[in-house]
C-alpha cells in the first residue's frame, strides 16, 4: 500500500460507507455486518465485471459502477432479500487515464444507487492490475429465514411469470455495438439504456416471498433462466411467444427486424425477475407488482417434465433457440 | 454464460460447497448465511490479488488458492473472528495454458485450506479476462458483538506484541526474484515457502478477544501496521528492533546482509498479527500463545504522542524506515 491508495479510500471510498457503524469508515481489517432481524437471515452473492467483456471499456465510470451494482441486488432480489450493503475489490490499470476523474465518476455512480437503493459500501480493496478495470462486488441482504426464493420450488400447475419486458438489453447491445455516429434515435437510446444499466427488481423480490414457489433473475437469457428453474425444479417450463413482454421500442426494432423475435428469448442481461406461482396466486402477485409499482406478466406454465417449450402464437414449437451449446431444453 | 462454465461449477466449484446448507450447492443466485449465535456478530473481509502483482504468474494453482483465502483469514483473525467460509470472484483469461490442470489445482489448493481451517465455498462467480488470472475472496467469520478487535483500542502503557516472526515473507520475496537456478539453501526454501503460503493466525486472534486492546495483521510491513495502530489510536508506537523476533533462516540472512534488517520492517506480507494489551494482561497473552500453540514476543509499548519509533539495541532511534511515500511516523 503507498500513500496514493490510504488517500484514495479516504477520499473516494471512506465516505460511502458512513451510515454503516460496522463498517468503521473503512478503517479496520474487516467490517461487523448488524444482526439480522428476528427469523431473518443474511444473503450473500457475489459478480465479477471485467471491462470489455461485461461493459464496453469507454463506459462511462459512474455506469460501470452502478451496474455492478445492480446486478448484484438483482441476485438479492431473486432471492427475495432486502439490500443492505456491499463490499467492493477494484483492479485498475496503472495507465488508466485520468484516474482521479475516473475514481470521482465511479464514486458518484456508487453514491448515487447507494442513495436509490438505500445500501452502504462495507470494505474493500483496491488493487493495481496490468490488465483492464476489473470489479467485483460482494451483496449482503436479509430474508425470512426458510422463505428465501430458491430455483427448485416450482410445481406442475404453476403460472410462470416475469417482470417488466424481454430483449431490451440484448437489442441495446446490438445497438451499442453497431453504433454509426451520433444517436438521435430514441428507440436506440432507450434500448442501449437499458444494457447500460439494468433496474433490478429490488422491491419486488421481497413482495413475492410466501407467494412465488420459484424464482430467479433473467441474467443469461430468457430461455436458458428458465431452463435453470426447470433443472433445479424438476419440471418442464413452457413458455408462449406472444405472451413474452416487449417494450414498445423494442416491438418496433422487432417489426424491422423478424429475427429480433428470437434473439430476444436468449440475449440475457433483463435482469428481469422471471418466477413461477400457483394459479391460485395470481392475484396476490398483481397485487404485489401494484404495491411495488412493477409490471408482471404471465407468459406460460409449470408441467411435469423436464426443459423448456417455446410456442408461437399458432401453438407450434420454436427451434434453435440453443445458444453457445446450452442445450437443456 | 456457456455450457463451459456450468460444467466447471459443478466440476470444481460445487464440491467444495458441500457442508454449508446455505450455499446451496451454489445452483442459486445467492447463498444463505447460518445464524450468528446469541450475541455474535457477523465480520466481513475483502481482499483481491492479481497474478504478477500479488503472487507470481508461475505460482502452482494451489499456492494461489490457498493464498487468497490465507491473507482473508488474517484479516478476520486479526478482529478476533472464528471463519466461517467465503466466497470466490475469479477472471481466468482464455489463453490459460491447461485450464483444466490450472482449475484443478486452484480448487485442490481451496480444498486443502478448506479441510484446514474448517471453512467452506458459500457462492460464486467465474468469468473470463483478457487479463492476468485476477481472484476476490470475501471471507465470513463471528466474533463476540461489542468485542471485536479494533486498531482504534491501544491506550499509553500498553505493551506491543507480535506474533510469530517477522521479514521473512520480505526476504523470500527477494530469494524467489533473485533466485538463479535450482535452490538447494534450505533457508531460501523456508524463506520462498513463507511468501508463498501465509500462516493466519486464527486461532490466536479469537483466543485475543477480551484481552487485547488493539490489532491488526501485517501486511503492508511493520512499521506501516504499527503506524494504521498510532493513527487509528491517537498514540504514539515505540518498537525496540533487538526485540523484533527473526526466523533462524531470516537471522543467518542478516549476518550475511545486515540492511536485510531494516528491509524486514518495512517488508510486508508477514500475516502475523501486532497487538496491544496492558501490562497487566502478560500472562493472559502467554496463556492465550501457549493455548493455541502460537508464539508471541513483546517487542515494545504504546506511549502518549504519535507516530512509530524504532529504537536499536543502543536506544538510537532508526531512521529512514519510510517507504512509498509513507512517512506517518
Amino acid at each position: 500500500m503507498s500513500l496514493g491508495e490510504f488517500d484514495r479510500i479516504d477520499r473516494f471510498f471512506a465516505p460511502l460507507s458512513r451510515g454503516a457503524e460496522g463498517a468503521f469508515g473503512l478503517t479496520d481489517d474487516a467490517a461487523l455486518l448488524p444482526v439480522a432481524a428476528d427469523g431473518a437471515a443474511w444473503v450473500v452473492t457475489v459478480d465479477a465485471l471485467v471491462a470489455g467483456v461485461h461493459f464496453l471499456p469507454n463506459d462511462p465510470a459512474d455506469l460501470v459502477a452502478r451496474k455492478a451494482l445492480r446486478v448484484n441486488l438483482s441476485d438479492l432480489a431473486a432471492m427475495g432479500a432486502v439490500p443492505y450493503g456491499y463490499t467492493l475489490a477494484l483492479a485498475l490499470p496503472p495507465d488508466l487515464v485520468e484516474p482521479e476523474a475516473w475514481l470521482d465518476g465511479f464514486a458518484r455512480g456508487l453514491r448515487l444507487d447507494q442513495d436509490i437503493y438505500g445500501i452502504h459500501l462495507l470494505g474493500g480493496d483496491s488493487v493495481s492490475t496490468p490488465g483492464p478495470v476489473t470489479l467485483s462486488v460482494t451483496a449482503f441482504g436479509t430474508v425470512a429465514r426458510e422463505r428465501a426464493l430458491r430455483r427448485s420450488g416450482a410445481r406442475p400447475g404453476d403460472d410462470l411469470w416475469v417482470s417488466g419486458t424481454i430483449g431490451d438489453s440484448a437489442i441495446g447491445l446490438q445497438v451499442l455495438a453497431g453504433a454509426d455516429g451520433p444517436c438521435v434515435d430514441p428507440d436506440a437510446t432507450f434500448l442501449a439504456d437499458r444494457y447500460r444499466l439494468p433496474r433490478p427488481r429490488v422491491a419486488l423480490g421481497p413482495a413475492l416471498v410466501g407467494i412465488a414457489t420459484a424464482a430467479l433473475d433473467v441474467s443469461d437469457g430468457l430461455v436458458q433462466d428458465a431452463g435453470h428453474i426447470a433443472r433445479r425444479s424438476g419440471v418442464g417450463v413452457r413458455i408462449e411467444l406472444a405472451r413474452v413482454p416487449l417494450s414498445d421500442s423494442a416491438s418496433r426494432r422487432i417489426v424491422a427486424a423478424s429475427s429480433l423475435h428470437r434473439d430476444i428469448l436468449t440475449g440475457g442481461d433483463d435482469y428481469e425477475l422471471l418466477f413461477t406461482a400457483p394459479v391460485a396466486q395470481r392475484s396476490s402477485v398483481a397485487d404485489a407488482a401494484a404495491a411495488t409499482g412493477d409490471t408482471v406478466t404471465r407468459i406460460g406454465r409449470i408441467e411435469a417434465g423436464e426443459g423448456v417449450e417455446v410456442l408461437d402464437a399458432d401453438g407450434r414449437a420454436v427451434e434453435g433457440l440453443a445458444r453457445g451449446g446450452w442445450s437443456h431444453f
